[in-house]
């Protein structure tokens, strides 16, 4: 039996596209951040913290990707930042066309930061490169240290840990020690940020993180 | 340019391998549900509150769905319930013929309920149809009261809806009106069963919803 091979083709269009965005990123000198989790971690909250820490410096705008609604469009928005809101329909991730056409809405000429809000989603987001210079997760205390078993890739393709809801762990059963562990082996340069993002605690050390790695991209892109 | 429609086909097949698992599911008089969430919800706790609750009088299995480890299957046969663990390797959802390969570890003839446990996810295990009886979702209140916007779907196609960690609304900003109305309006039929699954309050509703409708259908293929 003759067997069509599609998903090799449908990542290699995404790829072509991912390429492009990330091109232009570039150009532009704007850094992007693929910012995943699972639905109701804290990335709209997280996003926000990290808009309050860096809006003095920074101009930034954020990508919203939902499968309906403009609910978090429009909290960013009441923040007075640039956001875009997706809507992938049944799609389960964002892809490179999806945010190609979202650029259009922005000006990327006066934009330093964008981040992207993926759909709540440990397992299709991983597999989509959208142009971003890094994508980072967040998983949060209520989910349980043992994630981490069950959902290995987005832990080890991400360049850093967000551990949000950091304020609830006396109210959950949440081993931390074991927690750190498997990240460790998981992903063993990975830093780890222990946020409570609607409480702003512990904000200041990712957004340190995040700031020495747009200023790195700025450096880079200088340089060429 | 010809077009190639590839979902059509694989969903296709899925459904016709699932209506194989329904008719041997109703031959043995098993009733088989499709429990759904997103990651760290409460799944297995829920499954495990409902297992105390009906043991006395039912046959139980469970099948497993996790990308990866056999955290889940080991937590249920520690309470010396037959567990099967199935792996998805990337799969974001559980599909049909996962469910037609691990019921062979299953003496179905002495089981009257199966609980299948999706891959953590709202939005990929809505559009497969596994043969179950029912398709029902757990959203723990730590995700937040604005899912149903983002995530309508998988709260209209769910014959029940489950709300978990109940117990720590106090800690959390869960606007309890706003979510009980959405539900209203996405999905007018579903009840509402508020839990604390790790803590066995509330169980006692569901469990009671599930028995009956257990019933219900052994009651319908004894009438055939």
């Amino acid at each position: 039996m003759a067997t069509i091979d599609i998903q090799t083709p449908i990542l290699g269009l995404n790829e072509k596209l991912a390429a492009q965005n990330r091109k232009r990123f570039d150009e532009k000198g704007v850094f992007v951040l693929d910012l995943m989790a699972s639905p109701g971690a804290g990335k709209t909250s997280t996003i926000l913290a990290t808009i309050e820490a860096l809006r003095a410096d920074y101009n930034i705008a954020v990508i919203e990707g939902d499968i309906a609604s403009s609910v978090d469009a429009e909290k960013i928005k009441a923040h007075g930042i640039p956001a875009v809101q997706i809507n992938t329909g049944g799609a389960c991730h964002l892809e490179a066309n999806m945010i190609q056409k979202a650029i259009e809405q922005l000006d990327l000429d006066n934009l330093d930061l964008i981040i992207l809000e993926n759909v709540g989603n440990l397992v299709c987001p991983t597999e989509f490169y959208l142009g971003e210079n890094a994508k980072v997760m967040i998983l949060s205390i209520p989910e349980g240290h043992d994630k981490p078993y069950k959902y290995p890739n987005i832990f080890q393709i991400s360049e850093a840990v967000i551990l949000n809801k950091y304020d609830t762990l006396p109210v959950f059963d949440f081993d931390e020690q074991e927690f750190e562990g498997v990240i460790k082996k998981l992903n063993p340069q990975a830093p780890l940020f222990k946020l409570s993002a609607t409480k702003g605690e512990g904000v200041d050390a990712w957004a340190a993180w995040l700031r020495d790695r747009i200023d790195e991209a700025k450096q880079v892109r200088t340089c060429d």
